[in-house]
């Protein structure tokens, strides 16, 4: 990983990505490309989206510039006057060199666990992930086995204002980016969500929005759904109502008992999860109106 | 048709399928195949499942026999006697060269029907057709097209039980032994289910239990899931509460318009609802507790 | 349909649609999105590919304009000089208001068939079908209840030429666009290819480059794979190697027989076509390097 | 893990699952359910199978008896005489307790490693793994701290034979009961094959037959396929040819590079491999003609 970034750096090129939104207007494409051509930029990928109901535009555009010619914030000034205040937008600079600092929270249930830690440290995740927060102890073995460090924050019904101070600051502490709750299985309280809006990423065992709430799997199991699925999305404060970022299913029967149905989840949580996750490190998706924009 | 029909009836054997549910006991299997050897049959397929929770034992069976050797009510009468009364099962006869009288009730989206028809005429659905019936004229000339007799019941706030009555003079009269709603779009009368259980198979354009009701794909596209589906299920007096024979779904994206969603939607809805008309009339669905054995 | 139509022409819009293809450069999207806006057009869609390994840059534009202020043929000499001449592109300019002509080249097969023509009659293609085309005369009944017009040429080992003049001159005397092989079953000679490049859509029944040729489904069998498939793809001299426009699978299993293989493959096929007629119909489908690039 | 065997090994009730298979011939379905419901056991599911054109009968079934009244080698004597030599059966009995023993072939990919080690540890696989082997060094680290003990077992050109014989006598020595070969990426001596007959599981990076041999994504990549896939089978003589047990794809597009492909593979891989592992371990694969029977 060191020689990799070793040598990004020695070449002279710095990649960037914007996130653009606005009331949806004439001209806006033309403007930015060509705001971005006439800063000496290339532009390697662009997509865009017009919710044409809501009348907003969305896009995602990444660009390369030669180091030498290239300055964040006379970047970030120019951009503001010349193309952001004419179309009212709201925008986005991302920098390729920063690595985003991510922290998972876990209770008893270890299979996203094991799946995100199995890809950080193959290094699919290009991510920093500095600590492992749990309301229980049963996990820290392998959080130990993967040299990650552990903080057991126990809630309880008398203590929940406490917990959630302990949390925040671990956060601040530790300059967390975002948090993605791999089975945490507990509510998030709406201090605590505020802080990170559309930066907590939850996995939700069920085709949300069919079997809200505890237990999906014995829901699914009663009704005699033929598929099952998991939703990855932001935590918002109504429970299991947030931005959906990703979805995916599996086909059960009426031979699949709940246990079995269980077993079968996971593997849908795993992925779903760590798709989400992907989305969201590589700047992809876009919230608007409590759904997600999830560029290619 | 005629010729290979005609071909089976010189064939010497004679081919019969089993449905079976009861409490779960011991034995059961062992009795039943037993039997069947007993009296010079030969099993060519057997399935069975036992639902743990509720210990109710389900079997399919399919068996041969020499015809010269077979008389139907003898041997209902015999397993009444040495097999089901022992074990206290519900249990159904049905012998391979019934064809059975499908009803079709539409509206005024055609795409369902033209499906369903297609499969009809190329001989995929071996069944017969009698009647398309509808509340409106639009599909008149497609049923015309394919030969098919058409009767038109509109259905008003006013003449709700007057158009029940019709409907059901109209399934007598046609001795119909189940109904296929291909986009009806009108709740059927709990004295009309309660004629027809378990024989009234609904299309529902969703992924049920998501977005009961009215317009799943304008609740779909609300709340911006990333996968949509449709389900087909018999109809039980609760709306789109009844027991799922099948499910599909495909993956949809923020690029999609409700009218996306809707012209997805209509491929999901054609091969689920033939699926499951397909699975009805292999006499491959057992119902219990609101939920489908389906045998493979 | 007229009426719709007849609203369009109302409405003081034109929309175009732009392909665009040449050697990766940087400056491109600026220039060609520059352009648009500096002749007073709005860019409703955007969307652009490069082929890092080749350095190939591929475009999808959808652009519109006041009626009163636009001019095809002066677009067209005004785009090629000020854009298209400078960066080399190979580009096309299509236009909302054409109706492709499609003709079908059908066999025995009625499925796709039926398929197609159900979707053409309810309005989910945008297109007109002049002709059909078979060597045989089993599906003529289906074309005339479709009410469309049926020619039946003969091909055999001995009159392989001639049936391809009598193609050919059918093709030209409808004026078709583009030609579909709803399982033709016969093998397209190459004169024929020639006039029709990336213009004659095939169905194959395997999931490609798995089980090319004849039988697919038997092979499959033998093979004793666990997923089955179907593509569509642009018909190249090579048989089964031309570029692939749509593939989709489905599970099968030991319990299947080679029939229920064919069974369950008509459905893939069904929607493995239409996806590929609606996506070449869309301009949608742009092909390099006997591969396609699909915009969304 | 302890302490749910010393559960079990409370209960009264021996479970035994039996596989069988011989030419298909009538009264075999009752007489072996006839002869478990004669020595008092229960058949808690039972699932059967013919290939009509080999005329060969599958069955799997699981019974339970009273411990008390169980002993396998009287079963075993009982079943031979009364039944299979009746039938001319090949046949195995399985008796829950015991676990089997499962070694790791590895090499430089950690993917497929992390996946079944995590669900190893977390008690999804209910087998032992005494040991890792591989011809590189790189995965030692995740044995260790997965706490399994890794060989490392060069292979080059030279010492092809000496390197199998290091591997059979490990094999040997460890009470090997099946291999699984997580990415290991060489080819398996034939006398190795022979000693563990559809013993050795392999995960091929596509959809077989399709792209057998080396680098299947750069050929998928090249031909431009909508879908790729993984293939878990039994390693036979010939090259990827073997019984294939479970096949998965997901979906790309022209978007994908080659690297994205491998990327989105590595998902397909684990699964696939996992699922591979599981119907193994649960007795639910047959074996013939090259092909499998996978029981539900």
């Amino acid at each position: 990983m060191v020689d990799f970034y070793f040598f990004l750096n020695f070449t002279n090129m710095k990649k960037i990505t914007i996130l653009i939104h606005c009331k949806d207007q004439s001209g806006i494409i033309a403007a930015v490309t060509n705001f971005i051509a006439s800063i000496g930029g290339n532009i390697v990928y662009i997509d865009q989206h017009v919710d044409q109901e809501q009348e907003v535009f969305f896009m995602r555009l990444e660009g390369e510039f030669e180091k030498a010619s290239f300055n964040t914030s006379d970047f970030k000034i120019q951009f503001q006057q010349k193309i952001a205040d004419l179309f009212n937008m709201s925008w986005e600079l991302h920098t390729a060199a920063y690595l985003p600092k991510m922290a998972l929270f876990v209770s008893k249930y270890e299979h996203c666990l094991y799946d995100i830690l199995g890809r950080y440290k193959s290094g699919e995740l290009t991510l920093e992930i500095p600590l492992i927060v749990s309301n229980h102890l049963d996990l820290k073995p392998i959080a130990d086995s993967f040299g990650i460090p552990f903080f057991h924050v126990p809630v309880s019904k008398d203590n929940k204002s406490e917990a959630e101070a302990k949390h925040l600051a671990l956060l601040s502490e530790h300059a967390i980016d975002f948090i993605v709750l791999a089975r945490y299985m507990q509510i998030i309280p709406e201090g605590f969500i505020n802080q990170y809006p559309h930066k907590i990423i939850n996995i939700h065992h069920s085709f949300l929005p069919a079997f809200v709430g505890a237990k999906p799997y014995h829901s699914a199991y009663k009704r005699g759904v033929k598929i099952i699925g998991a939703t990855s999305h932001y935590v918002t404060v109504e429970l299991d109502a947030g931005p959906i970022i990703e979805q995916d299913v599996t086909r059960v029967s009426h031979t699949h008992s709940i246990s079995d149905l269980v077993s079968k989840g996971r593997d849908l949580e795993k992925i779903v999860l760590s798709t989400g996750i992907k989305l969201h490190l590589d700047r992809k998706v876009m919230v608007y109106n409590n759904k997600t924009v999830i560029f290619s």
